[in-house]
């Protein structure tokens, strides 16, 4: 019942990064290219400075009139994000994103980006918990532990 | 179990529309003022025609470089949307999300548009109904109905 962020969630895998300076044009073609829906902003160190998501280009460029060529990622980004640790739960996670409304926490250890995780992924892992619950209880009532 | 969309789901309530000619930038910026992701497209008799979505801006304005201003929802919106009965069932309306990978439905009946559901809306409904399963099971198991 407590599934960590890594590897129970999700696997470590390589996530796609921009610079401060790339564009949100830049932005919306990986995400559009890669099927995602945010993307991260690392530093010539690869260590994690801000995400980028749908909304942040349909807020704070389409809605505020922004060129999506000139406008950095440094301007739209959210940044510092909230982060998970890898060993982090499921249910630490969700309600992080439930307090703070975010969809998307990066997972992060030593400065190191390893993945990303969407509430999607979170909200499928709650249900096959609770899934496994009800099965559980249910061969207690039927006893099929016992090879009744 | 069987919860439907309309009144289980969600409620009835007023759905926020554009026209088909409103701009990109027209919609960004109701999405932003109110806080949602996804805007309907009604012609002038308020029957539905089409929906655009966060993801809509992002990949259809923002990354192949269109000009929001002049962009009408035509050129961008899903036309004839995939919808919702109110009493279609929160099962029925997962499936359909999951196959086409839509996160919003329209719900309409007789082509009047009653509200929109998102996929949170019906994993948080899921989630209750499978809660609901387990205490259900539970007070089977410890004989709370029972008085025991």
């Amino acid at each position: 019942m407590h599934r960590v962020i890594i590897p129970d969630i999700i696997e470590e895998h390589a996530v796609l990064t921009l610079k401060r300076t790339d564009s949100a044009f830049d932005a919306a073609n990986m995400m559009k290219e890669s099927n995602i829906a945010a993307v991260l902003v690392t530093d010539d160190d690869s260590k994690l400075e801000g995400i980028v998501t749908e909304r942040d280009l349909t807020r704070r460029v389409v809605a505020d009139g922004m060129d999506p060529k000139k406008t950095p990622l440094e301007d739209i980004m959210t940044a510092d994000p909230a982060i998970l640790d890898p060993t982090d739960s499921a249910g630490d996670a969700l309600e992080i994103m439930r307090k703070r409304s975010f969809r998307h926490l990066p997972v992060s250890r030593d400065g190191k980006v390893l993945g990303m995780v969407s509430i999607r992924d979170l909200y499928a892992a709650v249900k096959a918990d609770l899934e496994a619950d009800i099965k559980e209880t249910e061969a207690f009532v039927f006893g099929d532990r016992y090879s009744a």
